[in-house]
């Protein structure tokens, strides 16, 4: 029943088998049953007749359970979801065998220390790993997107920049031009002007921008196909009990980090900041194969991995704390204290691994670094909650858009030809990107300079104001020359807004489509440009409009001729901010990170107006984040811990079998032959089966997973000797006195969850879908007055809050 | 069962009632069973015969659960634990019904706009009310401080600082000596000299301090015994669902605000930040009461609590993102993502009302505002580390001894005398403090001051250098003259490093005495003033090495002769961080706030280095912090999340009733009389009962508790007709036949909690434990194959972990 199919828009396996496999074995019959060789219970009696724990009988007993396990037992299958509370319970039996040795010897003392401290070890070297992964994105991708424009002649592996930091004849206003650095057309042709460079160049960079594409995407098919897309819908899904094999193994963890950067590379409008994610998680997952403690348990991985999340978005944008709050809001399903502490730990070293290497070679641990000089003014909220209004419909907008455009990738031919798709979209992104100056940058080189504010020297075109040359392009800002001070627009600023616009639209249309194609490729960059192009435009807006009527009452109060009241790389950032939050429906983390690149509590008030404004309004046109979408649209099980059910229904409307129905399936603890329960296998697809006292007074024993039933009846049929189709099956306690020349019986008592949870018939779904959270449930069995009734799975549950989602659909007003 | 009863060492109750009064009706059956005017339920067949929701009974049935509903039902007494499954259930009904009705009316969509923004206005408050509050009493600790040392002559209310601003005399070297202020001893006798200054200025500085703490004492004994302490350890237990009932009530909030003003001035070793938490808090709780939503649910309220507690520490430090962490990692106990937003929203509001007060006069949010212009070498973290191992030992070491201390005055004839121990207490504090500089100050100057980097003109002994004077103060820091450069130490910072090992010494011990005395007192502060002396003892040490030693292989690498390479400010903050850790057990949040005080990335590591080593140090010393000391010591019902449960028991060994004891105390279905009823109810104490079908079949039905029956059959007794002793109680769904001459039925299924938690005899106690923590349970029942076996109290589990820690304490490695 758990076992859930994935529908061909989503991925295909791949060999590499991550996570627990088959030799790998844990008895889950220890977590509940077997107390022979640990702390004495408390006050139980083994000599007291009437109890169940009868002295002879229970040494008899428990000589079965002390028997060698069956191989498998424990572990899952893949595409399944797994048992919070087995896993949990699991470890905590690996811990108190470790404490009692340790007891006993100084070796076993040791290896109890490095145990506690394996942990620890682990975020190091995930952070390490991670940071200097990072590092090498960074550089590498630099390098490949200046690669399209040129190359550099004192050696090819310098990028622009690099290259002409050798240079000594560059000033500040040709810092761009050195004659080490030569464009293609120079190289190629050797023509330095005119429209034959301009179109060598157009050619060039369309061909690299092609092959980039085209290698990221036929890498991705080829070697890894869930090294595609962002990575962090499917990681939620994971964090939250599901197993996708190979999702976070080597292979993946390879072609992510080569396809990344040359998806980053060619232009296309995607950020690298969600799928550093992925290969944060990467990481994680394959150093945890070094350490037997997260290895064998699933529970403990997970909260490695949420960790690692927490590295991803630290290295991705030098914001540990936010990172951590990431994790926290967005990504992470169990995340105990003890993690978060970790987490930080891991974010930090993360962090300081990559500002050793230094990829910007700035010595700058955030990606984008603004200081502002400008306090903002009260009444500048109404502009960032205008900002904030439009990251709302941006969110909403870009959300439904992006969604139908995976549907009828899926639906239609077009999901047959992914490269093909890769190849136009590049195709069209690079056609259209190369003559707008805005476009043609990379995406965080244009956030970068979008947030900047306008410094005496800055020869970018957004400060061409008309201070005294007003040329296009290196219009030097002066002090207040003319009336109106030195901020009024000139010809370039005019220009530069003109581009911006068309750049927003190109971006806001290559972001939807691009967004879900068979490449690496995440949001938050693209999403930020958006918002930040719509606030500097804003910003400018505000800024003239605050210098042409300076008299005003309005502006009187905080804008005196002359003076820098309003500082456009503020509304940027606010916007920026803003389009992320109505995208993935951050908030703490969002504020958090954008407080880390400014580093100054001054700003956290606009950036938290704008971030509230818009999670409201996009909320208000559709309550689920980006990630959230594309989880449901993959069809993946996730249990949505944000959203409370707030439906009144019943456990009894929600249990198998419904009304009308044949009884629910159950084994009964003895009476069954092998024959019997086979064929129920058979017949059934459940992943487990009630155990029952008899078929008529069905009161609760156990529960059993099919797997396990499986794996030991044929176990049994293979090693056990004489047991044949007639032989009976056995979950209880002690052996029923059987005649002699009976087949021997097959004891199935240690595979049996003897504390299965349960609830009424009357309990709410409000409850039960807690519980489920919660806990981190599979199933849960409904009982009436003792007697067993039905089964509710992880499945079931989400299947009818769909169908309560579709029936009611509820205002989002009322969280 | 659940009633708690208070240790004399406790609180006495006071007048005020918070929370739901008895006037405020709930019906606790809607929460279940009620299903008749909502979103209809799904799959239910109403015309099927065979289900027992089989449609004429059902209508029949229904009708008793329509009446009007019983007043008192839904609500707790004082010193109960709420069960949060109820109280969630109860805000959710709540939110359907005016999601319903808001679909019928637009005065009802108006109605539910404003309930669905109720929340968010209420953190507005909040954080205005506690940003008021805490500037106010800055500002006026800040004023009596000053007031023990001498008065403006401009006007009494001026302090200090603020007096000699307005005098032009003033140079940087004698800032602290202008004409207008005036010591007592200038005023009273006239002498500006001599020792007869010194001894009357001694004399009025032990008054003052003698009146202010005795003044306090008598305050918080004569209105508010509540308002004693730091309250965190008491708000850590309502978090977690108990309820004290006036604990955060309005004459808590006054006598707090005005004691923690007298007992900060009073010079007693002492800090105001734990007290502001509680301060947020009650300002929480009756702002509470404006919103209906709030006052009248209690896990609702808990929510606004947490975000009150992280609105504490953000106007205490000037730390917003620090304070919402502190709320998550210290003291929080449900703490869903959306409460994060919001506490978020309200540590901001908060700390910008703060500033905008602006009680230090420098415009800056944080109380210790530093910045460091040298960066730290990796060499550095060995002394770090050293002043993490110190701060555990601190930790540990101050746990231990306040805790035996409060013992000794628990245990003794000391705690029959609370005012003159705080009188002692001050007199002793203020004789030996008026003679050290350091203890003089109060102890937030005194960490400002070590945190200080000496700057050029810094007048302080603690900069003095031998640069060009020597002379005990007001040496004057100048370019390195000397070939060892600037910072060789000199007389004054001789004198100032004795000083400050005796104020170290004087600081711990007074620190363990005041914490627990009935006037309010944080810790905060002098955990960190004890680490920063510490730090800056130990990193004058370090700088005097280096200097001196600057030739040496292991300085050269950082420290050429002649530059600053060691902050011992840096130490202090490290030492102060490393202190707190220790005795709170912070670790996140710690580095947090300390992140947010310096606002640079860079100190983090160093910070982080101290915090954990301080950290596992202390824990391996004993594993509780400071708060969960005194929620031990005074019996507080607090099940702590952290620690997992790490003992192999059952559920068996822990429910009642034990082995041999007469079976649990059940009510039938149907078949007791009222009078039977009620003499079950005279014999136990138990807080509920579970209901089973027969005594002879005992198979649960439902729960119900003693409070809703004690009322319920003392208002059928009131005011339903015809009911005597032997009248037939029936929990029934449809009413039994019955003789028209038998006396009418007393009928109880509203109050009947159809959907108990139940768990079998063999589940682990770690799960019982995990189950009651996650979802906040009062009790839990345990069955076997359907029969009811006994019942585990969160009392019960909370009396199994205590025992099972005397029993077996384990490392604290395997965490």
């Amino acid at each position: 029943v758990e076992m859930w199919v994935m529908d061909n828009g989503g991925f295909c396996d791949d060999n590499y088998q991550s996570g627990s496999s088959d030799d790998e074995l844990v008895d889950i019959s220890e977590v509940t049953v077997d107390f022979s060789e640990d702390v004495p219970p408390l006050d139980r009696d083994y000599s007291a007749g009437k109890t169940p724990y009868n002295g002879k009988i229970l040494m008899n007993c428990l000589m079965d359970l002390l028997d060698d396990t069956v191989p498998g037992i424990g572990t899952y299958e893949d595409f399944n979801t797994i048992d919070w509370v087995r896993e949990k319970s699991k470890d905590r039996d690996r811990h108190r065998e470790i404490a009692n040795k340790s007891k006993q010897s100084t070796v076993a003392l040791l290896f109890s220390i490095s145990d506690a401290f394996s942990g620890w070890l682990l975020m190091l070297l995930i952070g390490l790993m991670s940071g200097a992964l990072a590092g090498g994105i960074d550089i590498a991708a630099h390098w490949m997107t200046d690669l399209k424009e040129g190359v550099c002649l004192n050696g090819f592996w310098f990028n622009h920049e690099h290259c002409c930091w050798a240079s000594n004849e560059t000033t500040f206003q040709e810092r761009d031009k050195c004659p080490q650095w030569k464009s293609w057309a120079e190289l190629m042709v050797g023509v330095s002007e005119g429209p034959g460079l301009y179109v060598v160049n157009y050619f060039m960079y369309v061909c690299w921008a092609l092959l980039f594409a085209f290698l990221a995407v036929i890498l991705v098919r080829a070697f890894a196909p869930y090294a595609c897309g962002s990575g962090i819908p499917e990681i939620k899904t994971i964090l939250s009990g599901f197993i996708i094999r190979g999702y976070l193994g080597k292979w993946t963890l390879i072609i992510k980090t080569i396809t990344l950067v040359l998806a980053v590379s060619s232009g296309l409008s995607l950020g690298k900041e969600g799928p550093l994610v992925h290969v944060a998680c990467c990481c994680a997952n394959i150093l945890c194969h070094f350490f037997t403690k997260y290895r064998r348990n699933e529970a403990k991985k997970r909260e490695v991995l949420s960790a690692a999340s927490a590295v991803g978005v630290s290295v991705a944008f030098g914001a540990p704390i936010g990172g951590v709050l990431f994790s926290l809001e967005e990504v992470s399903y169990y995340f105990p204290l003890k993690t978060l502490w970790r987490s930080f730990f891991a974010a930090l070293v993360a962090a300081f691994t990559l500002r050793s290497i230094n990829p910007f070679g700035n010595s700058r641990l955030v990606l984008f670094y603004v200081e502002f000089h400008t306090p903002w003014h009260l009444l500048e909220l109404i502009p960032f909650v205008l900002l904030g209004i439009f990251g709302g419909l941006w969110g909403a907008f870009f959300i439904r858009a992006n969604i139908a455009w995976c549907r009828l990738r899926k639906n239609t031919s077009l999901g047959h030809y992914p490269v093909l798709e890769v190849v136009v979209v590049t195709l069209l992104t690079a056609l259209l990107a190369f003559p707008i100056e805005y476009t043609k940058m990379s995406s965080s080189e244009l956030i970068s300079e979008l947030f900047n504010d306008c410094g005496l020297l800055d020869s970018s075109k957004l400060c061409g104001y008309t201070s005294n040359s007003g040329s296009t392009s290196g219009s030097v800002n002066a002090t207040a020359a003319n009336g109106l001070g030195a901020r009024l627009a000139g010809p370039g600023l005019y220009t530069a807004m003109w581009q911006l616009a068309l750049a927003l639209v190109l971006k806001m249309v290559f972001t939807v489509v691009t967004f879900g194609m068979k490449v690496p490729s995440g949001l938050f960059i693209p999403s930020m440009a958006v918002g930040a192009i719509a606030g500097r435009l804003l910003g400018v807006c505000m800024e003239q409009l605050a210098i042409r009527h300076h008299e005003r009452d309005i502006f009187r109060g905080w804008c005196s001729p002359g003076a820098d009241c309003i500082t456009p790389g503020l509304y940027a950032m606010v916007g920026a901010a803003a389009c992320l939050g109505g995208v993935t429906r951050m908030t703490v983390s969002l504020v958090v990170i954008m407080f880390e690149l400014t580093g100054g509590l001054e700003y956290i008030v606009p950036l938290m107006a704008a971030a509230m404004t818009s999670k409201w309004v996009a909320d208000a046109l559709g309550r689920e984040s980006i990630y959230e979408a594309h989880i449901r649209l993959n069809g993946y099980p996730f249990l949505e811990a944000k959203e409370e059910f707030r439906h009144k229904t019943l456990a009894t409307d929600v249990m198998r079998p419904r009304r009308g129905d044949p009884p629910v399936s159950v084994l009964t603890e003895s009476g069954m032959t092998v024959e019997e329960v086979e064929r129920l296998i058979a017949d059934t697809t459940y992943s487990g089966f009630p155990v029952v006292i008899s078929q008529q007074s069905p009161r609760l024993v156990g529960f059993v997973l099919r797997r396990d039933l499986v794996i030991s009846l044929e176990n049994a049929r293979r090693h056990q000797e004489g047991v044949v189709s007639m032989s009976p099956i056995l979950f209880t306690e002690c052996d029923p006195p059987m005649s002699p020349s009976a087949p021997p019986a097959v004891k199935l008592r240690s595979i049996l969850d003897l504390s299965p949870f349960t609830v009424t018939v009357h309990t709410a779904m409000e409850i039960v879908v807690d519980i489920f959270r919660k806990l981190g449930l599979r199933q849960c069995l409904v009982i009436q007055n003792g007697r067993l009734l039905g089964i509710i799975t992880k499945k079931d549950i989400l299947k009818h809050m769909a169908q309560m989602a579709n029936r009611d659909p509820d205002s989002i007003l009322f969280n």
